[in-house]
């Protein structure tokens, strides 16, 4: 079995899950420059697909992932990430997961609360 | 805040998680259709990408995902489902998670017991 880049155009969707509280954090994508930055530095690294680069989490804020097991779907075509977050949030909008929005009688509700204040995190 | 199924070209990607285990148990996708009958019948519907039509999750397995919490990430393009998984596995190939395939050392080895014989839910 081999990850199949080609499939998604070369890229494969990541899906990255903290491995002590099992939570979802984030998904993003890796291509196989990605793919191989991650397995040699055992830190998340994707591919940025609207800047069009390779993007290190953490590079900006700190954040970095420390990659703790890795998985491949039955086809090969998804990988899950099983990571150790550091710093305080993944969302670049301060929460702790990207998913922060429950769908709750037809809407989509905010939940949890904000890790950090993203302008002093990212200057913006 | 609404489902981006524009930037997927119709589709967004849903990662399936067990509400209780919290383990990660497959990822596919959805389109607005099967999105809509998730939401009716509370049972993950996706889009087939290889099959090209609805795939209510179960109707040839009988095991059926009772969807318990749906959320949404921070820029709308990808869902997560908690769900309650019926019957013995996800994985068409009879594994509890389809992502059962581990990276140690540069290769992926498979990993966990085979849940169900695929011949006999599948009959072929």
């Amino acid at each position: 079995m081999e990850i199949d880049f080609a499939k998604g155009d070369g890229l494969v969707p990541v899906i990255v899950q903290d491995a002590s509280t099992h939570e979802i954090l984030m998904m993003a994508y890796m291509n196989q420059e990605a793919w191989e930055q991650t397995l040699k530095t055992k830190k998340a690294c994707f591919w940025s697909r609207s800047r069009k680069k390779l993007w290190l989490k953490g590079e900006t804020s700190g954040h970095f992932q420390e990659v703790k097991e890795i998985l491949l779907d039955c086809d090969g075509d998804t990988l899950l990430l099983k990571i150790d977050p550091k710093g305080k949030g993944t969302c670049h909008t301060g929460y702790r997961s990207c998913f922060h929005q429950r769908h709750e009688k037809g809407e989509w509700k905010v939940f949890g609360e904000r890790m950090f204040d993203p302008k002093e995190v990212y200057g913006t």
